[in-house]
């Protein structure tokens, strides 16, 4: 697989959009543009150079279940170890425990590179992390002194357990016991599946961070807490000990990221610490959720925009057809795919799309450090009501993306030798886990929507009117962006109004809660696209092309926020009326 | 794989909306309600108990190729001999051939069944009835009477071959070779690509049908000549003789529809006899087009059907959460997963579209049938008008009914075993073959839409008018059905017009086309919704459903019509503005 990391359009995102450079939050001055491009060189290097090339190696081979232990593909042991070396998953970690401690928002573009050139290698790194961020927070002084260094130097790796054949979404019904032992520790029973990265061969520890109910503890999601459950057990000097009773049952055979081990993972008696406190474990894990799910937004754009980047070169290279009213290139038998309209079309869907992601995700994650690193409760507020749009609007509008850019290739996309097939099965998963989108829409309208007498969406609105506000003298931007975000930003306050107004019959608001996700997807993509279009200034090329891709999606995407307030607005009715036996 | 063919929304169809039993073209009246329930049942049965367990074999094993010959999954062979034993292929054939002579509509029908238990396995008669269908239209006496018999009984099967490397929608390009000899015969060289079926231990001979430019023809579309080349040449008495110099020299690894293969057949000098006249393979092709672009529609349909039946018994089954404001089933640990709004919009997205699909597409069929048995030649003109909607409409929706359908699997719908992966994949090639949708859409904005003074879109829209004027007395018919298709059909009026109005700039029509053809498919399933709406007018549980599915459709789905307008009238500028280097 060939992938370029688009530095660019990065660049422009953080310096010329988002202005980190400028920005108050603690650590974002040392993000300035010679600094971030050195790095992020380097990070697309690794990528085009390293990851990409694994891509289809990983596809191919899959993981295997060997004698109890898995195997990953060929040449990830090596890219584990040279990722491990550069420092590259601990970017924003803890200097404290060996990180680099540079904001959120820069590994979160440094990420979009490796994640883009293969995501199922990258799904090690990341559920390590996530690990990293459950112990930092919660961990006791003695755990966060165990595990931390390891987990930041990816010596060891980690996984989150909380699914079981039973329960994914309805966690309340997990079985997992843990039994309380004298010296404090507990005795972990039970299986966990669809555990991403459960197994492997690219680290000499895994650290299993699980959900399990205490015996005796309450039913339900009041009943749960967290545990950290390691494949070797450490012994007090930090050096490995005895292997704890947990295993590997099975590598599940997927769709897709068929380089990432997903397992099933069998507890029998395992030995397990506590992590935090008793019966507060979902709260836990709910902590690191804006992050984690962040985190899987970024594999929806970053699939989309490799995808994208094969599909434009296919269309200027692929000779087909001739140009209305005229041929492009009389000489040559045919005109390259790119001058007819429908695939122009295809392209400006994927570039309109992942140029405008890119901007919000990147937003969303500078306000993930502005209240981790400055504190500002408002930003933790507005990032959290932002979570569910950007997790579930990036995840299903990216695979839209990559679906778009198999089209681009014909009959040449469907074979698996062009690569792009894999794209699309890998992008798949974004919308399935770390909350089904149609959780996250859920969690949207039923929770973020009325927060605090809903602050945080009144403070969305304001920023949106105020840009509008300052910008109107501008009279292309106003006609080419500022009107149509207006009008989109309308649809979604009616939208809002109508679940209001319909909050005896809550089913009124969940029959429309997909619905209104993509709405406010598409007002924050309208947003940042006007925030582009303002950033992008010059006769620049460069500059040019922002703003022509900014005006596509303003005129051809944007219009759909009428349609989803259509739907919304039909109610409960539509959806509630069937009787279960008539599906 | 489980599958159970929906007997009764078929026959609603074809006894209650078309009215196939009392219809004057020739043949219906043979289809009376207890004829086809009885041939549908046993279709639907052998759908259910050899396709269906078939299937997952397919996918998993695939097709190898292995010292020159092509083997397919176990079974595969057994179940070909059962369906061509039972005359299942041959249904519509000719019976002058052998075949039953049913009407197209019905071998639809049965193959609706059939294509939604196993489309990899069935693609193999779905060829051989393309290949039957090219030389009954143009082939010679001798070349029916060699040919015709055994594509019927299936003992040999067909092929299409069209795409080479370097050429696939843009068939002027083709360069596969036909040199005269002096017996009548011609000498065929070239290489041509994703040959369906091209090779296959399945029956004793293959017929393939190639495309390809005899010495010192024009170049161009112009000079491209349709040939039979058949694998083993027939003795004059019938028998089989030598084998023929072509051979699959691949069988390509895709995306799904493992079992059947698709291959790279190499013509080396191989004997072929020329099929119609000199240089006009193309037009020859293109006789056929209507037929096998509804066949692929059918495709888009079934496995939506078939990924729609297991979603909603997971949904009625899987346990999780609760209903709002109460719990349904408060004595068990958790709801089923239907009780959720958005599982119900997702599950209704995908029944309220395949419904009204199948009403379309048999609709479609009959149209066929009233020009091929009927002659009637206005039928004609309204299908080929029809025909890319359908089936550009059906595969894309289609293709994003089994998304949804995984969707609601979570997890579970990502696992290979789980099955429902595959039917994405599978169903991911219609949008593709016989025309890649962008064609679809191209062929109707450029070709259909102002054929003949553009009588057949008049037509259409006469249709729709006076079913609205007929039915309008029925207060609760209007209110669901008629307004919301009145207001749909007058955006595809408007975007009709707007194309009129920009005949200059052929691009600003271009630009729009897939947004027109989705409007098209929107107005299309409307009006069959109405239709269905007023055939369902009992008290009936079925009846009932149907209609409070069809009000899904016109409140949920049919607004989409305006966003289609919008972004055709947002004209060419958004979509050609960018230069092809800023890709």
């Amino acid at each position: 697989m060939t992938y370029t990391a688009p530095l660019r359009d990065i660049a422009f995102v953080l310096h010329d959009v988002l202005a980190v450079q400028d920005s108050a939050i603690p650590g974002y001055a040392e993000l300035d543009r010679d600094t971030t491009a050195a790095i992020l060189a380097e990070a697309g290097r690794i990528a085009s150079d390293v990851l990409a090339p694994l891509n289809p190696v990983g596809d191919r081979e899959g993981c295997r279940l060997e004698n109890g232990v898995v195997r990953t593909p060929a040449g990830f042991r090596e890219a584990f170890a040279l990722m491990r070396d550069g420092g590259w998953p601990a970017l924003d970690c803890d200097p404290e425990y060996g990180g680099q401690g540079l904001p959120y928002v820069f590994s979160t573009a440094v990420g979009e590179t490796h994640a883009a050139a293969n995501i199922a290698f990258i799904m090690y790194q990341a559920l390590t992390h996530g690990a990293y961020t459950a112990i930092h927070a919660h961990g006791s002084p003695g755990q966060k002194a165990t595990y931390l260094p390891n987990l930041v130097s990816c010596r060891w790796t980690g996984t989150m357990n909380l699914t079981e054949p039973h329960c994914g979404t309805d966690l309340g019904l997990l079985r997992t016991k843990a039994e309380p032992q004298d010296d404090g520790s507990f005795r972990i029973t039970g299986q966990k599946i669809f555990i991403s990265a459960g197994d492997h061969d690219l680290a000499e520890n895994i650290v299993h961070l699980v959900l399990a109910r205490i015996a005796g503890a309450p039913s339900g999601t009041r009943g749960i807490s967290l545990f950290i459950v390691p494949k070797v057990l450490p012994n007090p000097d930090g050096s490995l000990g005895a292997r704890n009773a947990v295993a590997a049952g099975k590598v599940e055979e997927k769709m897709g990221i068929h380089g990432n081990a997903t397992c099933v993972m069998n507890y029998d008696g395992a030995t397990g610490w506590l992590i935090g406190e008793e019966n507060r474990g979902l709260a836990a894990m709910f902590t690191m959720m804006n992050e984690a799910r962040i985190g899987v937004a970024l594999q929806g754009l970053s699939q989309a925009e490799a995808a994208y980047q094969r599909a434009a070169a296919y269309a200027r290279e692929r000779q087909q057809g001739r140009a209305m009213p005229a041929p492009a290139f009389p000489g040559q038998p045919a005109d390259p795919l790119i001058v007819h309209p429908d695939v122009r079309r295809l392209l400006l869907d994927q570039k309109a799309f992942v140029e405008g992601a890119r901007a919000f995700l990147y937003w969303a994650a500078s306000l993930v450090d502005a209240h981790g690193r400055g504190g500002d409760a408002e930003a933790l507020a507005l990032v959290s009501l932002l979570t569910p749009v950007v997790k579930g609007f990036l995840t299903d509008k990216g695979f839209e993306a990559t679906v778009a850019a198999q089209q681009v290739f014909g009959g040449h996309g469907y074979i698996e030798e062009t690569g792009i097939s894999q794209l699309v099965r890998d992008a798949r998963i974004a919308q399935i886990y770390e909350g089904a989108n149609g959780v996250q829409a859920l969690d949207l309208v039923g929770r973020k929507l009325g927060a605090d007498g809903g602050k945080p969406i009144m403070a969305f609105f304001a920023l949106v009117r105020s840009f509008i506000r300052e910008n109107e003298a501008d009279a292309a931007l106003k006609a080419d962006f500022l009107d149509p975000l207006k009008a989109a930003s309308k649809d979604l306050q009616a939208a809002a109004e109508f679940f209001l107004q319909n909050l005896k019959d809550p089913n009124a608001a969940l029959a429309g809660s997909t619905d209104f996700l993509h709405l406010f997807g598409h007002v924050a993509l309208g947003y940042m696209w006007a925030r582009m279009a303002r950033a992008a200034n010059t006769d620049d090329a460069f500059h040019a092309a922002k703003r022509a891709t900014g005006r596509y999606y303003m005129a051809r995407l944007l219009p759909a926020t009428a349609l989803h307030l259509a739907r919304i607005t039909s109610g409960a009715e539509p959806v509630m009326s069937l009787p279960a036996e008539a599906f």
